[in-house]
């Protein structure tokens, strides 16, 4: 066992407190990690307030970890010490379905195994993320990072990055697709960056013009004021993609009539109920609405490599893990347009 | 001008009673059609009743048409007196748009004219449909009508064959796929057809499983139970594609779970609101609701086509025209898995 410690809520809606606690022993085919790094995603705080079910306490959370290899089991191949690796949103699958077969294992017909507050598929233990010092993790859940990405910045690649680049890919964003994005927070700002750099004409739809120079600044064209009932009347069909990271209850009505025939709305940030929808701009323009979660780890891989080709990195701001529950009240309070990343070397043991 | 017949109503939620009217003379591009048929839509009465906005009356609804050629206008060059045709819902389009050079001309970027309640294009006359004893549409609205089919049974094909059609043609229905069909009435015994005709594995999924001789004599599998909770909740997951008639505000969260991952569920029945959906079986399965809208004249043609060589034909119900009002009534009251048709060759001028 190595002894480590983390930030753990003991219970719903806890502030979170450091934690001692074990990570197990090496299995053949795990890589002991040491985290350097640990994003804050608006999921932890769902989670550990009770808004996506009951969880097991004392919980870690954190699911966007960077850090480096200190030990691998006697298996592993992909990997060695000192390796720069990183962690999402999932530790484990069954490795034997349809869907982990092909590349999409969060969708795993046996259920993924989310990287904490979930039992581990061996010991049936709780697992406890990355708001801490060290992980353990079987190998094929372990990404690659490469030197091009600077390490205190890459972590909410795991899950920002993927939730945005997934869906943009499956539904085909190349040069000159017409992007909306609607929230600009950790999501919505991946999401900005990354479609620009696959070609796309990409605009962030807010409530007001507040964070035009913010969006102009990672490579939107401009914004897209949803109080602005007459901009938005002329903004209708203008928009062959729409991604909406809008992270609670809100009325898709006033963004459906935006897309063009034919177009998409992706929904990544809300988990739960949405105002009652009219079906008229669906059925008036073939239109689709749509979910996304995270994406496979092949795919992972995949965003993790096309930032580091691209320079991407999200838009950061790196604060010590004891200042984790005064960012957690920022993102209830407000929706900055960047995200959290906590530098766990200031974690003292 | 031709002096004509029809079944008009004279003002909102009216009964329809006989209208003398007179259709316009024939211009250049003009085919003059008899009507022998015409089918009875759920739309007819949504129309009527008032629910998709205040119309023009007198109004004549109608839009599923059989006829045969009376006369062309000098420039017709497909259609010649005696052929068998079809009109559908729309009789006029812009011609020129992105969408009607792709064959959508139900997206029409200027709107395209419905067969009855609209504004002619020419002279702003207003349209009026099938339930009258001539017509005369523009050639390129006319659809052919082959030898091979029923003429008494064909009309229901140009406004509930096509709008089944189409979606199953663009989400890729074929071979193998499972699809489910929510309600057995008018759209939905057709969808059942057409895709058993595409080689598709169909389940209807009705309230209780009254309808299940039905369905199974046009070709689907068997019956689901929306009511049965058990049945449901074995049933998640179990459909590629599933397409929804409720012509009715109704909850989408019953159905969606019953999708495989990245599975779609088109609504082609209600324009209007349906219940608060909850997102999460969206997000967890990558699972989409999209809308869809008839189909365009190309394909219009083709699925009239491919009913004649698969041989179907809608169950029809042939009545005639004094008996409309009380088969709106039916309608109203009941959902049945068969489409009224007039057989307006009994409306005396």
């Amino acid at each position: 066992m190595i002894k480590t410690i983390g930030y753990a809520a003991h219970e719903e809606g806890a502030e979170l407190v450091p934690y001692h606690f074990e990570r197990r022993d090496l299995r053949a085919n795990d890589v002991a990690i040491e985290i350097l790094y640990a994003g804050i995603c608006h999921s932890d705080l769902h989670t550990i307030k009770g808004d996506w079910g009951s969880q097991p306490y004392p919980l870690i959370p954190g699911h966007e970890i960077i850090g480096k290899v200190i030990e691998v089991g006697a298996d592993v191949k992909e990997f060695k010490v000192d390796d720069k690796v990183g962690v999402g949103c999932m530790v484990d699958s069954c490795q034997s379905c349809d869907q982990c077969e092909s590349h999409e294992e969060q969708f795993c017909r046996d259920g993924m195994t989310p990287t904490y507050g979930a039992k581990d598929r061996v010991d049936s233990t709780i697992t406890q993320g990355g708001y801490s010092k060290h992980i353990i993790v079987r190998e094929e859940f372990v990404l690659k990072v490469s030197d091009k990405l600077d390490l205190s910045k890459a972590a909410p690649i795991l899950c920002a990055g993927i939730t945005t680049y997934t869906p943009l890919k499956k539904w085909g964003v190349k040069k000159g697709t017409r992007v909306g994005v609607i929230g600009l927070g950790g999501l919505g700002h991946m999401a900005v960056k990354l479609a620009a750099a696959m070609g796309a004409e990409v605009t962030v739809i807010s409530r007001s013009t507040k964070k035009e120079e913010e969006a102009k600044a990672i490579g939107a064209t401009g914004i897209l004021a949803s109080q602005d009932l007459d901009a938005m009347k002329k903004a209708a069909n203008s928009f062959d993609f729409i991604i909406d990271t809008i992270p609670v209850k809100h009325d898709l009505n006033i963004y459906t009539p935006l897309l063009d025939i034919d177009g998409t709305l992706t929904i990544v940030g809300q988990i739960g109920p949405v105002e009652e929808p009219i079906t008229a701009p669906l059925v008036f323009g073939r239109r689709r609405v749509a979910g996304s979660l995270i994406g496979g780890i092949k795919e992972t891989q995949e965003v993790l490599d096309f930032c580091a080709e691209h320079n991407i990195h999200p838009v950061c701001e790196i604060i010590n893990p004891q200042d984790v529950n005064k960012a957690w009240d920022t993102l209830l309070t407000d929706n900055p347009a960047h995200r959290f990343v906590m530098n766990m070397s200031k974690l003292e043991a």
